[in-house]
């Protein structure tokens, strides 16, 4: 998605140990006409499918994936939480998830009363790597018997790997942006054609 | 706000320890369309103030912070952050914040970067009980040299005291919804009239 990439040119910052900074419109300030352009994006990739629902996890998901219902009709959106809460009862759908970015393995999970067989479920996501917190998300809705109609990110960091296995497994993944390159030293980033 | 005390009357459960769990349409399963509503209302309420910027807290306040945001002409919103990450460098505001819910404190920080003293900050969030996370949003906005414009709450527990205390001082602090009795043992919700 051009504009997406555009952005990231203009404003993300490339750190070592393949960070790419992007805080200045997605995951820290963010920029909602950008969201609705990119939730645009998704409902034409996504136009043959039927959807009922949107999950994603917090943080930094939840913005897009709110912005993204605005496209789909107004369907409930559900977000994964990632630490035990005291109002969270009754009984959930759970996954380890490890974190890139904070170097630790967390607990995710879903109240079972928002995913049920009947769900068609699309998966929306800020960042793409190894995928390990997209994987926690599809491993919840199969555990819900739900099925899962897409995965949406908005960045995938390609050159990690975990977009492809994922695209190998038949999920339709649809990154708005994939970077393939990403060299602090010189501060470039490539995308994929 | 009436659509509002409809959906928490008919949906929302009622806990020992003042709790008021409303996870089917606010903060884990979120219902797209009367967060719109909301909007619509806080966009009226504060039709007088010139606002560039809402600023909210993770993780339920971002979704509600950035549907409103879709009101005011899609201005920026900026979340702040509960843990250090290792994605945030350069200089932050910070500020400590009780959570009510899970019983600890921890810091929330903003980046220096998305908060100016030219800045006119709505600050947005699900809920407000004694007012600590609301406190520490307004501190961080204060510390920027930016002026706080108003306060919209989805919940307010009026009976906690919070939201009076922020009227006397003088901020526009606009509720959809002020709880004023919340009865665990029969299940009771009143709202303020």
């Amino acid at each position: 998605m051009k504009i997406l990439e555009e952005r990231i040119l203009k404003d993300g910052v490339v750190r070592a140990g393949n960070v790419l900074k992007v805080d200045c419109f997605l995951n820290h300030q963010m920029d909602i006409s950008l969201f609705q352009d990119m939730a645009k994006e998704w409902k034409k990739r996504f136009a043959d499918k039927k959807i009922n629902k949107i999950l994603t996890i917090e943080a930094s998901g939840i913005a897009i994936a709110c912005i993204a219902a605005t496209e789909f009709d107004n369907i409930p959106v559900v977000f994964a939480k990632k630490n035990e809460s005291l109002n969270i009862d009754g009984e959930i759908y759970s996954s380890k998830v490890s974190s890139f970015t904070k170097k630790r393995v967390y607990d995710v999970f879903v109240s079972k009363k928002y995913l049920t067989p009947e769900d068609h479920v699309l998966i929306i996501d800020d960042f793409l790597a190894v995928g390990s917190a997209l994987n926690g998300l599809i491993d919840i809705v199969e555990q819900s018997g739900a099925t899962v109609e897409g995965l949406g990110i908005a960045i995938e960091k390609g050159f990690q790997g975990g977009g492809d296995k994922l695209r190998e497994k038949g999920y339709q993944l649809e990154s708005l942006a994939i970077v393939d390159v990403l060299d602090a030293e010189n501060g470039t980033i490539k995308f994929r054609e």
